[in-house]
């Protein structure tokens, strides 16, 4: 168990060390150790080296000039200059709240940026504001669209974040995938088999091999098989790669850069300018009194709380279980996997700074 | 086999025997036979007794005075004055289009409509202007969220229509459900059972029987069951019913009144005015030039078409199946089931309509 604030301190100090400002370097340290508080591990510190190597390569800029370069009342286009994605989805989010105080809304599509965290961090941005905040992001292919045995499309989440009155934010935060491939790994250490339904093998066929994403398999939407909708997750996972890629004038689809060497891609590479977000921010009082509305989510909250459930079960509201974990974990730490660990004390090693 | 020339003019007069005007008739007509037409059978003419019993029930406004009763430059809230969904939807499209034109992007929550058809042909309605066009659509109560015994939201489809260059348009349109509610009725007419994760019995468990729903049972979401992501088809669903219940005053989850007996409910009886639905058009040069990012949309299609598939299918684009459907009834006329056409002639006779 590491605490948060030791984690955060330890991952500030190392955006510190590859050139990123005081305040770019807080900023993408509390959007990682968020996902780590709200247990969505894959997302948080264990992919700090991640960065590190990008900025080895040379495809990211610690010091970005993110700048608008196309408007409308109600939207823009943001070059994210390679930036850290950690940085420029809170900048275009910002963007997206101004657009929307004026105008209603605000809807921005970004290009030119890499890995953004967990999109949940950048919607809950609007709800402090009063406002229904959205983020999406599309990834580097690891997803099968219903019949291919090519991987097309990443796991491509989108967060829609609602406030209430009373009540915690409702916030749903979901890859558009059966399973994160998060889930993949862990069975993978453990030398587990995984349910059918969340992976096919390298024939396009069900599989329970854990490996088979490695070895010329795909990730499948959510919905798993054509039976129970699968069309419909990868329905889902390519209008985030459109608003995403094709919007911002990113890349998209199977030319989405990978991770470790994101950033920028020359028109001869792909098919447009780094990895692609998109964000939106609605302003409740644009649509009713946000007293009424919010008063209306604590009743809609509440209801769905007290469904009955199966025995031993609870009917929880998106955003429950992250909310859970996070009121956990800031007080008994954070469990970091020796692998992680090691890797951070690398990068301390490297950089001179203590984890 | 009826033409659907044959079926649009019947459904026109039937409109017009219960008080529509002429263009309130020849549209609600169009967006029903569009439904037939595409192969989304449960939404066209067979709902057209449906529509009369609302009329027969006082709860059906077949000359309503739409209007906007709260507004923003790129939004508003539009009370649809029980008129048919079929008629609030389109003219609240045009309002999130016209907000587009000078905003960037227009959207608006209706309250006080009913059921509004296929979200799909709304959505396209913004793609004839080279706008992105979002609708979507709460229901009556039939799916369980996760862990749930009580059924608390609709089918809630959500469309998003994405216009390309010389490729058809880009048409995802689904519910957030594994399956629609209509393909549990076929196999109960035929006496078959279902796959498991349709939909789940009394106690909350996976079932094969294709009677479960109306015997306690309930839908599932899409994902089917935890391990497989039914949390995430159960967030996409909330966020629909809030969108279109919460947002626009109109009723939400298990108060969504059912198809049968929609339109006004009292405070009394709900928790607001009706059923409520949502639309978006974004115009596509707010983000970026259209002619541009149409010619990346081919290149996006064309790419995701070419895909290497399992042998014997192919990589389909959200909309093909129904844009194939569409051009084979066209020419060959629309299967209409027998209890579908005793139904429609009783109409006929009542209002002397002839099919």
């Amino acid at each position: 168990m590491i605490h948060a604030n030791r984690l955060r301190l330890f991952t500030e100090r190392i955006f510190l060390a590859i050139g990123c400002s005081d305040h770019d370097a807080q900023l993408a340290a509390d959007v990682l150790i968020s996902a780590d508080l709200r247990g969505v591990d894959s997302h948080g510190v264990a992919r700090l080296p991640g960065y590190v190597r990008l900025y080895d390569l040379g495809r990211l800029n610690p010091q970005p000039q993110m700048r608008i370069v196309h408007e409308s009342p109600s939207t823009a286009v943001v070059d994210g200059d390679r930036g850290l994605g950690l940085v420029v989805g809170p900048w275009a989010m910002q963007v997206a709240i101004e657009k929307a105080r004026t105008a209603g809304t605000g809807w921005v599509a970004v290009r030119n940026s890499n890995h953004f965290g967990i999109a949940g961090y950048h919607a809950l941005l609007a709800a402090e504001h009063d406002m229904i905040g959205q983020a999406m992001t599309h990834a580097a292919p690891l997803v099968a669209p219903t019949f291919s045995l090519e991987k097309m499309l990443g796991t491509n989440p989108i967060a829609v974040a609602i406030p209430a009155a009373t009540e915690p934010t409702f916030l749903a935060d979901f890859a558009s995938t059966a399973v994160a491939y998060g889930k993949l790994e862990i069975l993978q250490r453990k030398g587990q088999d995984i349910p059918t339904g969340w992976a096919q093998n390298a024939d396009g066929q069900p599989t329970t091999d854990a490996n088979a994403v490695r070895n010329g398999g795909a990730l499948l939407p959510l919905g798993s098989d054509r039976e129970h909708g699968s069309h419909k997750g990868y329905g889902l996972g390519s209008v985030v790669d459109i608003f995403s890629g094709v919007l911002s004038g990113a890349n998209y689809g199977p030319w989405v850069p990978p991770f470790a060497t994101a950033g920028f891609m020359s028109a001869q590479e792909g098919v447009g300018i780094g990895t692609g977000h998109f964000f939106g921010a609605m302003r409740i009082d644009a649509f009713r009194p946000a007293d009424e509305f919010k008063a209306h989510m604590d009743t809609w909250i509440n209801r769905f709380r007290s469904a009955r459930a199966v025995p031993g079960q609870q009917v929880l509201i998106p955003g429950d279980p992250e909310r859970m974990m996070e009121a956990e974990r800031t007080t008994n730490g954070i469990p970091v996997v020796e692998p992680v660990v090691n890797s951070l004390n690398e990068l301390g090693e490297r950089f001179g700074v203590e984890l």
